[in-house]
């Protein structure tokens, strides 16, 4: 089977950086480029820690591309306290990786998007793992995109549980209502993996025990990377023990959708407060054919267990 | 194949007679009571509209009992003028059906559903279709009812919908949030037939005609009903093309699971208001054992032929 060409468009972040790594161990993927986005931190500040994490990995090879530095709504971004209490102000839990020699393409990460998309029409999948501003932009810049890719699975959304910023808003959606809106509303096939099944698949410090233990470099900086991020979910939410593999998960879907449950859906995003950011059944095309396919549940430990493999064979090498 | 003994606990309503219709019509049920609860109409109109369609049917051996009169939260309770502008003052759609010679009977609603899971065990499934007042009392009483009760079918709450009432509170659900709670929370087996799927379910004026062309007594009494709650949607859901068949569903649905495609998930209510009455996960029982399936998607042409071939062989008779 052909492997499938995977556009990560990533705000790295720390389950960004584990998302980097599955799509790289994983051999039924081509990891055709990182495109970069705001949210964990900024969209440049995105590119660099993508561009590092990839040195790590042995993988500077694959391009990195900047994208769109605010919401479709606004003309600035910040950061929020709560993110950079999660993922560290630098994005990857403080640990001072080395700096590339690389810098990010010239090109950008929408035309990136939308020349990847007329060159390997269906077997291309594009992953935003936060807000979908830059998948927005391309759409708009080139409709046809929706009818040429063969699929785009997002992690983002709650359709079955609350938000994490709001009781209705996950934090990416909420960064640009109005783009995951149009993108939902696109013709695009498309799968969301929302905090409905992400919630279900945590990591331990018993994995990146493992992984230190390894006594490699990549091994090294995982482990001190998603200690951090297990610190900050011990503080912030407690009652789950571990911390969400969100991002990665997603990847895993767009290689393997037998991996989760899912129910067909027509989407919308609501953009009015205090509602803004839920993602929730479109009634008035209720009856109508669908595009979205919602994750619902998961096979956790089948994730949980494939994930350690090829993360652990993949930093025991570098 | 046994019977099963089901309890359809009603606030009568036009979809309520539709749902009474629908038992009394299926050959795998026994119905044993109907309880009587507030919510299109107070609970005494419920009840008395309850024996009215039951004569109407040939029932006059179904028992009907009074239940709570307001709101486990409140001590009053009145009709919104919503309830009244889709089923009528009345609750049947200001036909005037004649007074039946019965009274409800002396037992009240709450002990008739604890003697009931005491005397058929599993046998039992309870249907409510309004606010779940009756029943979230009748576990405070009995707590071994849960244990007890095969199963609790439900109409009410959205899940991967907005709500009929508020963005994401149901009507239902709306009425009484802290007694949906108690029951969704408690370990009861229990099936949500919500808005997710009560709004594919749809009967228009083509299905009325057939019924009044019956020349019988019910057809026509049935036919006149329906035709007031489908003119009430065109005016308030005019994109729906038609009513929705909310409780009948429930009734479908509760004789026969394979209607519809489920999803296991630990649910509570919100109580808070804006997001009071939402229907969601629970994200701290998520990854437990569960005792709540979620309906998101019906077969609704299988379901509305069977329908349409219960209730006119039921109309046609009387």
């Amino acid at each position: 089977m052909a492997k499938k060409k995977l556009i990560l468009d990533l705000d790295t972040g720390i389950d960004d950086a584990l998302a980097i790594a599955y799509a790289v161990a994983s051999e039924e993927a081509d990891l055709i480029g990182v495109t970069s986005t705001y949210g964990n931190v900024v969209t440049k500040q995105a590119a660099a820690n993508s561009l590092r994490i990839l040195d790590l990995l042995g993988q500077s090879n694959v391009p990195v591309y900047l994208g769109l530095p605010h919401p479709s709504t606004s003309n600035h971004f910040d950061v929020m306290a709560v993110s950079q209490a999660i993922h560290g102000v630098n994005g990857i839990g403080e640990v001072a990786l080395e700096k590339s020699q690389r810098q990010p393409e010239n090109e950008s990460a929408v035309d990136f998007m939308i020349r990847s998309a007329k060159t390997y029409g269906t077997d291309l999948t594009i992953i935003p793992t936060g807000p979908m501003t830059n998948l927005a932009a391309a759409i708009a810049k080139a409709p046809e995109l929706t009818a040429l890719v063969g699929s785009v699975t997002f992690m983002g959304g709650a359709l079955t549980v609350p938000g994490n910023v709001t009781e209705v808003g996950e934090a990416n959606i909420n960064q640009d209502p109005a783009a995951a809106d149009a993108v939902l509303r696109s013709s695009a096939s498309l799968t969301m993996v929302g905090l409905d099944v992400t919630l279900r698949t945590l990591l331990t410090r018993k994995e990146t025990k493992l992984w230190r233990s390894l006594g490699t470099k990549s091994g090294q900086a995982f482990a001190d990377i998603v200690d951090y991020y297990i610190a900050a979910y011990a503080r912030l939410s407690a009652n789950l023990n571990g911390c969400a593999l969100h991002d990665p998960l997603a990847v895993g879907v767009a290689l393997d959708p037998d991996l989760v449950q899912t129910i067909d859906l027509n989407m919308k995003v609501e953009t009015e407060a205090p509602f803004a950011a839920r993602t929730v059944g479109d009634v008035d095309r209720l009856n109508e054919p669908t595009n979205v396919k919602v994750a619902v549940n998961v096979a956790a430990e089948r994730f949980l267990q494939r994930f350690m493999q090829r993360l652990t064979w993949l930093f025991a090498q570098h």
